[in-house]
Order: C-alpha cells, then sequence, then structure tokens
C-alpha cells in the first residue's frame, strides 16, 4: 500500500514485529513494536492491529516470539474470538513447529502468502467492477486490515483508473471508516465519509451499485461474521438489489463451523460506545457487540484468491492451505 | 417530564422563550433563553432546541418576539427546512395575527394542545405495550423534542409500570440517543444505548419486540420522514417481523404532500460527521444528509392523539386543526 507516497506493509518483521499503530491513524502514523509475547496480546486485544488477516499475521509471527510454543498457542487464542485467521494462522505454525521448521520462515511465508492471496482477491474483484461505479464499503477491509492490499479495497485499489467512487461507512463504535478513508486517500481514490445511518439512504436513491465487505469468520454454509453493523448494510442492499459482496482470503472459512449460529461474538468494553475521542458522553449502561453475521441468503457473492463463488458453493470447496 | 425528579417542560415562556439546551445535554442541564427573532432562529438552526413539535412550540413563540410578523414567518421558516410542525406553526400564528388575536395566547394555546396532543399519543401507544416488552427507538422522540411528554417515549412513560427494557439507539451523527438515555434515566425506565450499526443484530437475535419513532414530515401517502437512520430501522424490522410504529401529532401530517420522494431533505455540515466531542477525527470528504425518507410499506401503524393508523388511512383523516 502507499504511504505518504512510498510502498509500505502494515506489518513486519524485523527483530520483533512492528505495526502501523491502527489506534493512532487517522491522525498520526506511528509504529508500535511488539518483542515479546505479551507485547502481542496486547497489539490484538487494544486493537493496535486488527482485521482478520492482519490478526492472522500477527498470530504468526507472535508465535515466534513466544518462548513457549504451547503457551503462546494458549494465550494467542485467548486475544479475540471471532477472527478465524487468529485460530488458523496459530495451529499452522505449530504443525510447523512439530515438523521442526524454521518458525521465522514459517510465518515469512504466512505473511508472504496472505498479501499473495490478497492481491489474488484484488484482481478476482477487479472484474465485477464497471467505470464509474459506486461502492459502499463498511470499517476497514483495507490493507491495514491484511498486511497489504486489503480484501474489500484490494479490487478497489486494482480498479483504480476505473474512476471510482467509494461510499465508507464510518463504521461506529471504532470509526475504522476513518482507516479505508486515510488508505483511500493516500491511494487518491474518491470517497466520502457517511455514518452508518446514511447508507440506507443512498442505496434508495440509487447511488450505490455495490457493496464490498471484509469478512472475520465464513461458516461452512456461506454465513459471514463480520464487523458490527454488515447485517444491517446486507439486507438494505438486498432490499434495494444491490449486490452484495464479501472478500475474504480461504483461511477465513472455518469448516468446523456448520452455520452463523454456531460463530461466538467478542461483546467489548462499553466505553467504546459511551466515550469518544477519550471523553465520556454520559454514564449509562450500553451493549458493544463488536461483529454480527449476515446469513448467506444476502451475500451475492464471496470474493476469494480462487475466484468468486455463491456461498452456497463454499462447502463444496477444499481448504487451499492445510496448517 | 421528570428533571431531577420535578416536573418540567423541555420549552416556556416567561418574557421570552426559556429552552433545556439540547447541545449541553446529556452532560449538563442549562437554560437557554432567546429574547429576539434573531435568538430563536439560532436557537433552531444551532439546534439548542431540536425535534418537529418542539420546533414548532419554538416557532410559534418566536412569532411573538418578532417586531414583524411577514419577515418572522419568512426567516423562521429558512431555519429548517424538513420538519413540517414549524411551518405549521408559522402558520398557524399568522392566522390568529390576521384575525387580531392576542399572539402569546395563540402561542401558548398551541403548545398546551402539543403536550395534550404527546399525552394521548402516549396512551394511545401504551395500548400496544404488553409487560416486559422490549422497544427500540431511535433518535430522541422525547419531551426535550415536543416541550412535554414526547411522541416515540410518550407510551413508554406511561407505560413504565410495564417493566419496559428500551434499546436507543445513539443516533450518529448528533448522538441524540443520549438525550433519549437522559430522559429515560430521569424516569427511571429500564434502557441500554447501542450503536446504530448493532439494532439489526439484536432484531436478528429476537431481542426486540417492537421499534417506535418519531417523525418530522408525514406525507399524505402515510410516507414518514425521520432522523437519518430510520429508513434502515424499518427495513430491518421489517425483514425480521418486528412490528415498526412511528409516533406523531397529526401536525406532522403535510396533506400537500403527496409522498415521501417531494419532502426536502436537510444536508448539514459535514463538521456534524467528521467531528465529533470538538475534534476533527480526519479532514476528509462526507456527507451528512440529516434525514431519510421510510415509506409507508414498512410502517405498521402511526400513532397520533386520535388513534392509530395504518398509513394508507391517513388520507382519509381531516386535519384536527386547521391553521
Amino acid at each position: 500500500m502507499l504511504v505518504e507516497g512510498k510502498d509500505m506493509r502494515s506489518i513486519w518483521w524485523d527483530e520483533g514485529i512492528h505495526f502501523i499503530d491502527q489506534r493512532k491513524l487517522p491522525r498520526k502514523l506511528e509504529i508500535f513494536t511488539a518483542t515479546t509475547l505479551e507485547d502481542v496480546c496486547f497489539a490484538i486485544t487494544d486493537m493496535v492491529v486488527r482485521g482478520a488477516p492482519a490478526i492472522g499475521a500477527t498470530a504468526a509471527y507472535g508465535m515466534v516470539l513466544s518462548t513457549n510454543i504451547d503457551q503462546g498457542a494458549r494465550k494467542l487464542k485467548q486475544t479475540r474470538p471471532t477472527a478465524h485467521d487468529l485460530f488458523y494462522a496459530v495451529d499452522y505454525m505449530i504443525t510447523h513447529s512439530k515438523q521442526g521448521d524454521d518458525l521465522l520462515t514459517a510465518a515469512e511465508n504466512y505473511v508472504t502468502e496472505i498479501i499473495a492471496c490478497c492481491k489474488k482477491i484484488g484482481e478476482q474483484g477487479n472484474t465485477l467492477l464497471k467505470k464509474n461505479n459506486r461502492i459502499l464499503t463498511h470499517c476497514n477491509a483495507g490493507a491495514l486490515a491484511t498486511v497489504d492490499w486489503g480484501t474489500a479495497l484490494a479490487p478497489i485499489r486494482l480498479g483504480k483508473n476505473k474512476d471510482l467512487y467509494v461510499w465508507v461507512d464510518e463504521t461506529r463504535p471504532r470509526l475504522q471508516g476513518y482507516l479505508t478513508s486515510w488508505e483511500l486517500t493516500q491511494e487518491n481514490i474518491q470517497h466520502v465519509v457517511i455514518v452508518d445511518n446514511a447508507a440506507g439512504y443512498y442505496m434508495a436513491r440509487e447511488e450505490i451499485d455495490l457493496v464490498i465487505v471484509g469478512a472475520d469468520r465464513i461458516a461452512q454454509n456461506g454465513d459471514v461474521a463480520n464487523k458490527i453493523g454488515t447485517y444491517e448494510k446486507a439486507v438494505l442492499a438486498h432490499e434495494n438489489n444491490i449486490p452484495f459482496y464479501v472478500a475474504a482470503p480461504h483461511s477465513t472459512i472455518d469448516y468446523h463451523t456448520p452455520n452463523g449460529t454456531k460463530i461466538s461474538i467478542e461483546e467489548r468494553s462499553i466505553d467504546e460506545v459511551t466515550t469518544i475521542q477519550g471523553q465520556q458522553i454520559y454514564d449509562t449502561n450500553a451493549r458493544n457487540p463488536a461483529f454480527d453475521i449476515t446469513p448467506a441468503s444476502y451475500i451475492t457473492g464471496i470474493i476469494t484468491e480462487k475466484g468468486i463463488f455463491r456461498p452456497q458453493e463454499l462447502k463444496n470447496h477444499e481448504r487451499n492451505r492445510n496448517p
């Protein structure tokens, strides 16, 4: 991805893990460095790093920093419950550890493969985009969330010569829409931020041609867990006959989970809701589910590195990688 | 309404107009006083006062403060375009002025009638509520928005002995959900604030029994203009077979507007989106429509002071008041 005109990744290894600190963006570009397992767990939990594929990459590198492989696996798996890549990456590293492989090489291979996957997702998704398309996206499924390219943003990056226009949901409570706005600004792609309440308004006015979002976990039947509010946008897209695509690498698919009702949904601190920009709005009761489930029936297609599939087709696929 | 245990109105006349300043709540209870037409226009535009019936009351009192009745009418009508009560109240005052009536008495009668209407809306709406019902509301259609009782909140106030549970959308960009939370806290009614993205999640989990919202303008065919995001919640309620009610006095109905596509939608400053709690999140492009249109087909019923009607039935009704 471009950052101030230079090519960069959101996560890289250099005697420890270095992250673009996503808590500080879009206002400040700062690098966070993790050199212990505890640092890595903090980075995931506190959302220095977020986005399922980026959490997977972090977990892979995190296993390199673990002095005890079993303890490292256990602690990393406890950080966040919903993103499947976290569990996938840890299991991948355990397998390589058991084979006696060099862990840093295994982690670097994992990350290289994520990046290649995302680029392929971009190429696949780009075939859906026509000149002047107006695309809605929710949350940030960009390079920040995936090391490079992004999932939902990869087709947009690769299609930037098509004069696209991107509607960016701000995505309360954590406002990751501004991370997307920051990425699109870096890439010089035309876009506009709206409150989550306004997406339906612009759909009804026929100002949105298609929706592309990422995914944190995809069940075997094609139900998708993604950032809270994804379900709302999917229902609204369906009601307005707007194609709704989910972009994700195959590692997001959890073949052990038959459907969305079985996916554990993380409920985070209510401070994320009642405190904004460091100021408490009001001391009141709140609820803060971080994800929701979009049933497969609302999803037009799932854009993967292997092609674009109807959600119902997923169960016929083999995993592309076995940990 | 109860404020710190005492009965109070959100707007009253005492040698000028006094408002509970809605820009300061829920953090601070402050009174704003308007003694000139300019003060009144500022109070409406800057949202010291908001909510269609409260804006109507303000406009009625505002006409009392106008030194020139035509100029006063023109300036008040330019403050905000969507709420029908504003135009209704100004025309009501012009009629009384032409009849040579005392304007303060006319304005006080207008306000007394709003309050009586809202209480009746509460009585009508309360017939829909069962013990332990879990009700979603959007924005603030409470006493703050209507002088007293509220529209959407009136049935909830009157039904408080039913152990209700209220889901409160925070309602970005201006977070009026916290005004609702403040009112419900004052009344000791159990509730929880959620981000707008989470309403669909709780509907899909069958944790919401019905939805009640207010309205800024209702077209003749029953289409409803209300706070941005209302349309999203209505579509989601429909998809989840949850009854969706709009509570509003008859003065909200604009018989000169055949359907929702003819309602002018105010687009407000993008600072309301990109700046939160006084801090700019990011200097980027944004859009900020303040209202949306919910087609009549998504609305189970409209709760008025005269009864609960299907939106399609409205066109058979006479206005209850002629200005």
